[in-house]
């Protein structure tokens, strides 16, 4: 696949672009707002894959800072190559496997979190591995502001369906639910390069927005 | 429409079959049991159609006691007449409009509540006839058993999408969901007429089943 093949650049192309890819995340646990150049509300992506759903956000939204994450080096630097064609300043991004987002941030730290297309996992000896797993769960509700959201957006069925009785187990709210994207034609949806590849073939892409209560 | 002709022998027809067509049914409040042959769960279908499912049911579990709505007479008629195909004895119907299920039945009288194929009134305005607006959950929650469980079925998207977040917003746990009955080929779930039809189609099936948690 062309998207893991080797990029023996990479490494000096994520240190020449320091600005934008944060080279010791785990430093600035509970200070990531001094990272900005604006005061405003940060949204998390993990799993950023090539770009394209950060990018187009940040641009859309001035009004909003936005942090990535990647673990894989040679799939972060397509989405550096495409927040550097965005010329955006409001994105920071980091090339982590984060096992526990609790080392990067500190609670209440994150205003939104994005999960798009996570891998399904669909095994049931590797449910555990699931972003929507419980154990994810309590990582994003310590990092999220009181009553911060989760907005996901998959094309994996089996994954969606799990993901909502997950959620709804563990006490969030499940605020809203399309079944179809696409057909919602929502001018506001920015779309990733997988959402965009699954949305031509006419395949459904679930997404739902839920809500982490007060306790 | 044939499944609204008039068919003037209906009436006639649900008076014979006493036994199984509750005559009276607000009388019956609290002591719903006694009408049953046997002292075990009671589960109840809002809307019973043409009768398919709960005949059905009520075969596929002898250990359990079904009691139907249906609030057209000419609809009604059909599902007596599979329950009388079917020979079994643990189905009461009754042929009302319940305007609110605390007029027919008593706080944790019921066991478990389906709703298969409800109208799913797109319309915004009419939000409030939606048998998963809040309204009817608040009646569902009070007639059944606490952590009494709902099973809903339903071809139409727009209205799963907004029961399941209704559902959670009230405060529902929502167990399970299936976003393609169908392609689990469940040999225990027992098709209405109206998903036979669908399934047949291609069409998908969602399907979820929730907790009203204790308060």
């Amino acid at each position: 696949m062309s998207r893991i093949r080797n990029k023996p650049w990479a490494d000096q192309y994520l240190k020449d672009n320091d600005h934008i890819v944060v080279q010791e995340p785990f430093t600035h646990k509970g200070t990531w707002k001094e990272l900005f150049n604006e005061d405003q509300p940060v949204h998390l992506e993990i799993g950023t894959g090539r770009g394209a759903f950060i990018s187009g956000m940040a641009k859309q939204h001035p009004e909003m800072n936005f942090i990535g994450i990647e673990r894989v080096k040679n799939v972060i630097v397509g989405t550096l190559k495409k927040i550097i064609e965005a010329d955006v300043s409001n994105v920071r991004l980091m090339n982590v496997d984060a096992k526990d987002l609790r080392d990067i941030f500190a609670p209440n730290e994150i205003d939104q979190i994005y999960l798009n297309f996570s891998d399904p996992w669909p095994k049931s000896r590797h449910e555990k591995r699931r972003l929507t797993y419980h154990t994810f769960l309590e990582q994003y509700e310590d990092v999220l502001k009181t009553n911060g959201n989760l907005v996901m957006k998959t094309d994996n069925q089996q994954l969606f369906e799990y993901s909502l009785a997950s959620f709804s187990k563990y006490g969030c709210i499940i605020e809203e639910v399309s079944l179809d994207l696409h057909a919602l034609e929502d001018p506001l949806n920015v779309k990733t390069e997988y959402e965009e590849k699954f949305s031509e073939k006419g395949q459904p892409i679930y997404r739902c927005k839920v809500r982490f209560p007060e306790r």
